[in-house]
């Protein structure tokens, strides 16, 4: 356990490990008080995604950048995964699909674009392997166009609108699923040169060993399942107690806990002028999150959940989700970029959360 | 002849002429058996198309590709043009615009997606003369502009948005073909060179002399014609018979038994590592579609139409046909492709196919 | 004064400055001509417009074309601002909100689009600089999803939605006008090298002094806001007498009269094959009324306006802005350009004015 002492010790962000047991305590102590439970939970969520992250790291620490970026962002996305899991198992489906359009958007806009800038003011232009922001970005835009279709065909809430829905959803789920994986098969094995990075250089931090590495995954992701438990529990009652809207809390609050600890690699990776690492994050992780996480949510409410969980979205979620990926698409499609281009992204998703935030309750 | 029946001879598809006789007898020997009508003219119409498309080909064999191509779409198309016109005159509205919208999704997503994975299983990489997707594509955009324009300004039925429509519709229609011709005034004359493929060698079909082409084109029209009156007579029938929604008749079914000529060079283009015809047929037969079809159906609904026919299509077919071309647009836009690129355009087209297959009747 | 007479002598277009004592005289005797007066502002703005054209030419001649075209931008938009203004004085928020959504889809769909075609009639193909066009493409793109949220999220006309909508367009008028300050620091000074032009020649315009440029400014200005006074009074009343729809008034006459100078100047660098002056300054002043002029009229509306304005467009012309945003940025990313690509954009154009003469009064 030698190299994760030192790891503790040297990054101030797993510091923050103290609020788990602190959070048990304060559960057993006070459940009422959701505010406090909230804040704990939050607090507690953002070391343990980092963990997950460096073991995640270690495994990954003899690819390429997009090879390795795209692994970092299949188990980073853990993270979101336990989340989800533990909102749909409480019947909790709002939550579930206002948290993974969340993270779509806010990895495909704050990610990226604070990428961009933070690469930005370091050096004058970047320059990244367009080939996988393109391959990202057409995977994303795929999973768009399917999760758009039954809110455009959606008609009144009659029965066998309902049960068209649900059948539809399943389809589309197994659709991407099968998506995701050919496109696996693609950028991982059939042409896996193309996705290689020019740079080869890698992060600095030390890489666990490989026992060391899955030892923590498999102990961090209980964690990570008992903490969100509590998450779930409080967000509600501590969103309107904040006076924050159910919308804005999913979709911004829940998505930068959740991808916290891919934010700190996707921003190293810019300062370090290595922008391959951030795009293959971001985009990659966004492009999980639609192809994998959420259509395996939707087969997973028909064994977990009280009730099946379709794919239709709430429109003003689906017209965010769309205009992220088309910004993203439009600005990473030259392959270079400067601090000007992160800011545009920022922008973007400054207007969504703005939005958010200042929407009145019922809309959702 | 001697051409002609050699050409039988060697091309399996082609014995299908045989349901072309049986047809017509069993229409005059059992009028009432809709879906045998329908299965038979099927059929019937596939080696048609193909007939017409080599006689086509034989025309266009001393082109370039790309003008090729072009010619190919032009003439290739004559199949929907005469299915159109037939359904046109039986006043069936719904269904000339379904299989309108279902050829421009269905080349642009299965035409173009299954040559870049036919192509893609057997060439690691190919290539395509870009300007030309390009083009296709900024043409294929303006008409669905337009086809979109009255859908979203559209007001409730009352009747002063009723002669708007009919207006506008008539309005858009000259536009259009007023761009399809200035299309092929650029395309064909003033900027001929940069249309021309890089790869000039030629398809082993031996060409037809230009008499027996000609002869062909127009008997077998006439053959076209009379089929498909039989077609669109028996369509809908069939389909409530055999559990099809209308629109899943209309958008899929005509548009794959219409297409399947075209189909078959476009694919064998993309097996010989000749993208530019494929790219070429399947973008050019939409746009073709779109900017001439569609705009000359309107205008000729005054003349033989029951009731003057408008351009207001159904929402979701707008939808889908917007999707279309712009992940076209997305996909071409490096000139590049890999059997993943057909994957993609594949998976929105079966998201698009089995959202119409399983939408309630009423909904379309 | 010298060179200032010069110039009248020699422009025929400014000899239609003997309509502006016409205008303020016939004012004075005849105040209930409105169509008179409608027509009689029209052409009273156009050389005045033009006057200001030149004097900001003469302070933009010591820079480059890409940077000049955006100072030209900037300033060609007095006209517009001064109109604004004043209809906004006068609570006409549907006239200020039409003409900016106008004044955006005339500069990306027709100025762009006559440009390209008249400097392809000229020359077989034209190049410019890219990345000046996808940079104010990204801006517009950015501005138009500002635009485009409170009209998808709008809910029925209930008092707190109201309120949420004037909220929120603060809040983005702000952020814009944020984002438009970083685009000037980025554009001009932190990556002023990109977007400086190959081509340095310029006009052959003599460039006044210093003194005589500004002075012509300021008196220019006054004499335009005088002659909007009369023209916002009278275009209401005109556009019913003469049988125009409101939508199109705002949107179409007010944009080209508006734009007349600034059209001037971009034709003219197409036809002396300056395409990038010409792309300057049609994306340029499209982004500026987008991210400059629109928000400051929401904030002024606070100190000047009868009551607050909020950002909240006519679904119609949201959905215009952003297809002329989209065909503006599909159309430029290949920094090339031939005839054809102006027709695209024309006819996308025309596509838009149609459909605003056709539509029936009530539906705007």
């Amino acid at each position: 356990m030698n190299p994760l002492l030192r790891e503790i010790r040297h990054n101030p962000l797993l510091w923050l490990l103290i609020f788990v047991p602190v959070l048990f305590a304060a559960h057993q102590l006070r459940p009422e008080a959701h505010t406090l439970l909230f804040a704990l939970s939050v607090f507690a969520i953002v070391p343990l995604a980092a963990l997950l992250s460096h073991a995640t790291e270690s495994v990954a620490a003899k690819t390429g950048d997009a090879v390795g970026g795209l692994l970092n962002a299949t188990l980073g996305n853990l993270t979101e995964l336990v989340i989800a899991l533990t909102a749909l198992r409480a019947g909790q489906y709002m939550l579930v699909k206002a948290s993974m359009a969340g993270v779509i958007v806010t990895n495909t806009l704050f990610m990226l674009g604070a990428s961009f800038l933070l690469g930005g003011l370091k050096f004058h232009t970047q320059e990244f392997n367009r080939v996988n922001a393109r391959f990202q970005a057409g995977l994303l835009f795929l999973a768009i166009i399917a999760l758009l279709i039954p809110s455009a065909l959606r008609q009144a809430d009659s029965a066998p609108a309902a049960a068209f829905t649900l059948q539809l959803s399943v389809g589309l789920s197994v659709l991407l699923i099968v998506g995701y994986a050919l496109g696996l098969l693609f950028s991982l094995k059939t042409h896996r040169e193309v996705f290689a990075s020019a740079d080869s250089g890698h992060g600095e931090e030390t890489p666990w060993p490989m026992g060391l590495a899955l030892a923590v995954l498999a102990a961090v992701t209980v964690l990570v399942a008992l903490t969100s438990e509590i998450f779930v529990e409080s967000v509600q009652q501590a969103a309107s107690d904040l006076g924050m809207s159910q919308a804005f809390v999913g979709f911004i609050i829940v998505a930068l806990v959740g991808g916290a600890a891919e934010m700190a690699s996707a921003f190293s990776g810019a300062r370090k002028n290595r922008l391959d690492l951030s795009v293959g994050i971001a985009l990659g992780s966004a492009s999980q999150i639609a192809l994998f996480v959420a259509p395996v949510m939707v087969l997973a409410s028909y064994v977990i959940g009280p009730t099946p969980m379709d794919l239709q979205f709430w429109p003003g979620a689906v017209v965010m989700m769309l205009f992220a990926a088309l910004t993203a698409s439009l600005v990473t499609n030259s392959g270079r970029s400067a601090w000007f281009t992160g800011v545009l992204l920022l922008m973007v998703y400054w207007i969504f959360a703005m939005t958010l935030y200042l929407l009145p309750p019922r809309a959702q």
